[in-house]
């Protein structure tokens, strides 16, 4: 007899009525009256939960079955039943329950609320519960949702390297990775430590971006993107902030900034509609025990015309707004949460903000004819503010030569990325989109610790 | 007018046809007479090109055109004509020809066949070839074939951490990861070094292999994948080694080995015939310059009958075959690169070899009820020898302490990993897929470094 996912159960319930199946899973609850019982089953397939129906009169372990803990492996033989007048469209009337492993007192999940805070220390169980199931289904579909759009549009997804000599991001910022051994490292005739004697011959980090080599293939693919793990050093304990998140990097050969902010919008549109489309049970759940009006904005966001305004006229803008500001906006300055909250219930939905004042942004942006702004932008959504960052890139190498001089960047660890600009050099730009900042604005939920499976944050590297 | 992606003018070339377009990319080759000529564009978005048709009488800077240089950026207006009788199925015939950004002689890729040791020195340029564009290709349509596969089927896809204090493989295997400056490290009252003072409060490394999160996740999902980069210490200079590349490890509950090989050929099968369906160009190139037969083993793959054999069986296969091995099979022992070809040719497809025994394996497999084997299987390819490695894991909690003990196993960095043993336990398996292998026996190419955009191997980490 075959074994049938509770997805399978809810896709084909008509067909597979009065059928005897079996079915595996774990107990979220039972209770029963000494006569007959209730299991609420899940099996991790899908959101919704099996109803068992079990009786004394079918099963010899009655007594056992009824006492069985949260938590506890079954595996169930029954008829399938269809119950139209229930909250649940059908049950399964069990002839046989197998107890595989029983949890005890000892197990942490209890059928109750659990705080956040007290699952990130149990992050290994915390996928079990309502709350992390609706999260990391969202997660794994908005995934798949991107990973759809730039296939579908003839984009290259590329492996930018993980470990990495050249950053786009300054090695400040990145973790060293080293095979020495700390506590009898080799030195160099001047009693420095000598990273020459590591296995890549020199110091080597994991990277903080994949944007330089995705140029690099954008520029003979066309149209690229990653879609990875990146690393920060950061020492910050905020809501927003983790050591260690995914990147989402598309890079477009032939494409300015108007164009860039057509893909963005796009690409966002479709990942919120395949999600609405494949995930209704878990926004559903998360509207209702999250965020309340989450599926509004969602629903909102897919047929919003995103703003697009000048950076200088953002500045006009909030310094002619009613509003006591804890930071002061300032011309050439750059924009604080507190704005970008305002400026998205402003325009009543996403707004780009974009040619940001060259000295706030990076060397490898457009320099405007202007010669004081930059064709970079920032994508700003309700609730979430900053979505994604992008830009034009300096495609002129004289420029970029300059740009690089100016502001004090080291050219020769990036000799290979500045020659892009010598050899059959182009207009193009790219954005990066944090994956979890996504995740959290698909879900509602706040804490960027609750939006990664297995979060890293400063003295906190767990399980 | 808007500008045309070549893999668009292929899909439509019939509706284009006599269209006055646009189009931008790269020169591949032009040659001219004076009074007309032809360039072969690239423009990234497809393995074929487009032939450009120019001619003095509608050029004014004719002159220039025909001296243009392989690599270099132009943009280009014309009629698309078709040519039926031609090579190509049609051409543009040019009113205008912008180049936007020439190469030089100091461009490294000229319009011949350069060989791959040149290319690796040149890896942000080599994806312009016509091998690295079948290459990566593939590798990113077969990416998109292995999501497809696993969300199609109710497989969450979870991103495992990369930073990691435990670990599957052993932490003598993975790089330290640290923000403490080398030459001037924090010393404890022992004079040790003191990883306390590092941002995680402890030794990190990054990771391995994600299974052991990725089993925690599949008690919850029920069948789950992972698809991210690992890394290895390993000092190793094979066609086979590479200190960073793509794992994919899946993970079900309520999975016994024998379901687990299912799942193996038919994700195998899915991949492979996915990538036939779409990338037929690439294919060809790779099957007639790269690797002759390619396109026949892929094609026999996906109707073959994957052969499932002991390990035990398959020592006495070897034992009796009529070959002088250089490395003689033994009762007990591993399997050779010879003996795995061996196999492949004996059973003429691929072989699952399973039940290995127990002293060759890792602590986490099942042991099996004769107490000297373990749930573990392997697939060997034709061609590609080992492609993935799985096993049945030790649901039991007393079992998998006994285990490690034997093998001395630091059980305190995995308690929470061998505590799901206790909570919910069931039967359950995963398996492991190295992405480059993967993308090695598709592509026929025969070395690592020619499979990954920019490899990393000892000594080598340039870019």
């Amino acid at each position: 007899m075959k074994k049938v996912d509770i997805k399978y159960l809810y896709e084909n319930k008509e067909s597979l009525s009065q059928d005897v199946i079996v079915v595996a899973g774990w107990v979220k609850s039972c209770r029963g009256n000494g006569n007959f019982g209730f299991i609420d089953l899940t099996d991790g397939t899908c959101f919704k939960t099996l109803q068992i129906v079990f009786s004394k009169d079918k099963l010899a372990n009655y007594d056992v079955v009824e006492k069985v803990n949260t938590g506890s492996s079954i595996m169930c033989k029954g008829k399938i039943v269809l119950t139209p007048e229930n909250k649940q469209p059908f049950e399964m009337q069990a002839d046989e329950v197998i107890i595989i492993n029983a949890t005890d007192s000892e197990y942490p999940l209890q059928k109750k609320r659990h705080n956040v805070e007290f699952l990130r220390e149990i992050a290994y169980l915390r996928p079990r519960t309502n709350l992390f199931q609706a999260v990391f289904r969202v997660r794994s579909v908005a995934a798949m949702a991107i990973h759809d759009y730039f296939q579908s549009n003839g984009y290259l997804y590329v492996n930018t390297p993980l470990i990495t000599t050249t950053d786009c991001e300054g090695s400040d910022q990145m973790f060293k990775i080293t095979k020495l051994n700390f506590n009898n490292l080799p030195l160099d005739k001047d009693g420095k430590v000598d990273m020459g004697e590591d296995l890549f011959g020199k110091q080597a980090y994991i990277t903080g971006s994949g944007q330089l080599h995705g140029e690099a293939f954008a520029l003979a693919f066309n149209k690229i993107y990653t879609f990875g793990p990146t690393f920060r050093t950061e020492n910050s304990n905020t809501k927003t902030h983790a050591n260690e998140f995914w990147m989402i990097e598309p890079e477009m050969a032939f494409c300015d900034l108007e164009e860039l902010m057509n893909v963005e919008e796009e690409m966002l549109k479709h990942v919120v509609k395949y999600v609405l489309d494949k995930c209704p049970d878990e926004l559903e759940f998360l509207d209702k025990f999250v965020s309340n009006g989450l599926l509004d904005k969602l629903n909102k966001l897919v047929t919003s015309r995103f703003t697009r305004i000048d950076h200088a006229d953002v500045i006009k803008l909030l310094q002619q707004a009613d509003v006591e500001w804890e930071f002061q906006p300032e011309e050439g300055g750059d924009i604080a949460k507190e704005h970008e909250k305002y400026l998205t219930e402003y325009f009543n939905g996403p707004v780009f903000v974009k040619n940001w004042p060259k000295d706030i942004k990076a060397y490898y942006m457009k320099l405007n004819p202007d010669g004081k702004t930059v064709a970079a932008v920032d994508l700003e959504v309700p609730g979430a503010g900053e979505l994604m960052g992008g830009s034009q890139r300096e495609e002129d190498y004289q420029k970029i030569i300059a740009r690089c001089d100016e502001m004090g960047v080291d050219k020769e660890t990036i000799d290979w990325y500045l020659n892009l600009r010598k050899f059959g050099s182009c207009v193009h730009s790219g954005f990066g989109m944090g994956f979890e900042r996504l995740v959290m604005y698909l879900t509602g939920i706040e804490n960027i610790r609750d939006a990664i499976p297995f979060p890293r944050t400063p003295n906190n590297c767990e399980f």
